[in-house]
């Protein structure tokens, strides 16, 4: 038994350094490099290609809305040509710093803003599988149980479902938006515990108190604080106490679905 | 016998509209788009990829420094990490475009200010020569005569020596500098003359009325201003006159150097 | 009898052109500059305020979202604080860059997406109303009837209700949305018409066909193609005819209200 | 006695932070905020402005380039308009900003390579003169001894002449350049000892171990790591201990020169 455990990394820019990128390398087994757009620069995207390297953790991109300002963090009324255009661009970029380093990037993960509108918005989850099918190769990581997920399967897209072990659920499967008080998991324990269930019984205990059906094939893990880089170590800790294995999604049981 | 004519083009950016690129493209054999740092942006880099495949033109990346507000034309102190991530960032971002709709990248012109400084300072020219050669498939354009050609070629890169029919010369194969009243030939007859005597003689008559030895692959033109489309089409013109075709650079030919 | 028109002017960057100013400033009371987060740069600024202190024209700010790439054109998810703080960053350079040149800032004008959200945006009127409050001087112009004007003046602040000529109007006053075919009025001598109308008998046809009043301060001109010259030409013209001349909006008059 | 002590601040952007503020505010007396080119955003600026009036700290604008991605660290080949323009929108956003919180700007710092080329460059220096000028209130802090002070004074521009208590110092009064291995002082106590040299008998010890004459009015303050954090709280204390007070500069006293 295995899951990949992947994180957000590469988010300085400039001076700026941001969250603490080589501590939770030795965590995850697939990183997301922010392309420019929200984060990152050339530099940093090539230097953190080099810590992913380093660690064998996998390489993928994390394209953002053009706005370095908001951190990619507000919403933006994008048309789809925009959209398609901004994840090729910015995953491209990345490929190429990847390739002159002897890296390839492996999945594509939309950032902040975008990552969850393409979740449930129809217009722009189209505009982002159509953006990964044209990149012809990385997988797309898509929030688990989002109508994303079965629109990019139907069109042929190896999607990773994404489960949170530090976030709350509701009883569809959603996660409990950041404006509420209940959103976040700080206990580290109680987030490993979740991470586990996740992957030995498929399943997540929703704010409401019942179990709620969620087959993630990746987990999520924040390393932009202390707390966030404790949670990430107890859940490492407790995943391998339960004798499942941190490892990089296999790509052709994906397929199968 | 034949010449490559090449053109920057797709340097609009969001509203923005910059120079003519539909008429410019029926005249060129090679096109340098702007990548998104001196000018172009995603979707101008789209419909620009579009327009050189509609008009078999070969699509070749142009970047630049990242200076929006200046164009790219404003000298910028940059290590050379910077220059070489820079480049590998901007090429990339183009080739994934490119690709996403059926074409690829054959050459790489750096832009305005980091085109002139690669041309004759060692440190900017060893950058540049580093980011094309890890790209591993562009040809480079650089300014013929230049210490940036011989040092590409002595690491193996693959360079299309450039020449101005519309810029004076010094007498070592120099361009007058832009501050020079002299700088500009805007007669287009006399651009289009000299135009064929580099093709035919491989020679340009400098500023002090001596002949000079010039060997070009590739000839710029210009299309921001109706002058400088009608010095293009009188190029065209008097190459055709002359029995010399508008065609890319043959590979071989030109590795054999 | 006498009305205001106004035209967004300044809304160049860097080395691309937008709109004809300079035959606008001939046509026009008051000007609203981009600022530099939409369009605009400081050297474009300075330029845009002598060309408006040359043409006798009234100096405003139009401020936008930091969207060069979208022309402030696409709604972004801003906080108040970060709406009031552009807001009176951008109109405190412009302010300054004024004053240098001998001239002042008499009133501010969202921009784009920032505009239309502002108008029925109870959040957003609000961040708008505090930020130009605070400038303490300038009026602001705003969507005639609507909320936002109310809301402004109820917290002190002075208005000037702007109608737009050449755009339809829905029977409760509000502008017919720009995704219709309806949108727009292209005959300039109907435009024209409806400028005369609405100082004269503060009226507007609305799409239905039924009066709708409608008092305005200020009409909208624009002067970013040719048929849009050609209107505002139209307007001038008509409105003089009319024995209604071009004058920036007197402060007691407006105050009053 | 007195002496102003000096600190760059308000260096974040977006969520990014940078420096350690309300610490370096408890040493100086003058801040130097940073205005959106270099670093700095509108809500930044905001919040700094506030902690300096919370601190009854100076608030000065710090101007650098339009370079985010190079901390305006990168020497840039703008026009004298340019420079002009971009340290009056700077400086005019921040006094907007400043105004809207109850304080106001009182000195402008170029920041960075716009700094350290306007100390010595004759163009760039005339175009912050000219800039600081047309601000009409703002004095301008200046590398003590440089070819800048003499100039703005001569055109009737208040000077704060500025000193670095952990740089060392040629024997012409300049600074030993930052590729030196000499060029910092990392001993907190030798810079302490420096700095109450400065003000009590206006002299440096230069690097080849000679006195030089340094008159200052303002010593600069680092506070972006724990060392120069120290380093502020020891010249601080020497300076206390030695009688002198931490105050801004008097302006009528600076007038007289």
């Amino acid at each position: 038994m295995y899951i990949d455990l992947n994180a957000d990394i590469g988010e300085g820019f400039g001076i700026y350094r941001f969250g603490q990128d080589e501590a939770i390398l030795s965590v995850i087994s697939s990183a997301n490099i922010a392309c420019g757009f929200h984060a990152g620069d050339p530099l940093h995207m090539a230097a953190t290609v080099e810590l992913c390297l380093a660690n064998k953790v996998a390489i993928g991109a994390h394209p953002g809305y053009p706005d370095l300002a908001g951190f990619g963090r507000r919403d933006m009324t994008l048309s789809s040509e925009e959209i398609k255009s901004i994840i090729i661009y910015q995953a491209g970029a990345l490929s190429a710093i990847a390739k002159s380093l002897g890296g390839s990037v492996s999945h594509v993960k939309p950032h902040g803003a975008l990552y969850n509108k393409a979740a449930y918005d129809e217009k722009t989850a189209n505009a982002v599988i159509e953006a990964v099918l044209r990149l012809e190769g990385p997988a797309l990581i898509a929030l688990a149980s989002s109508p994303l997920v079965q629109m990019a399967r139907q069109k042929g897209l190896r999607v990773y479902e994404e489960g949170f072990a530090d976030r709350n659920y509701n009883q569809d499967g959603s996660l409990v938006g950041r404006n509420s008080s209940d959103a976040i998991i700080s206990d580290p324990v109680v987030a490993a515990d979740r991470a586990v269930k996740m992957v030995k019984e498929k399943k997540v205990i929703s704010l409401s108190g019942q179990e709620v059906w969620l087959e993630v094939d990746t987990i999520c893990i924040h390393g932009d604080n202390s707390l966030a880089l404790q949670t990430a170590n107890e859940i490492k800790r407790a995943l391998n106490f339960n004798g499942i294995s941190i490892s990089q999604p296999v790509r052709s049981e994906n397929t199968r679905r």
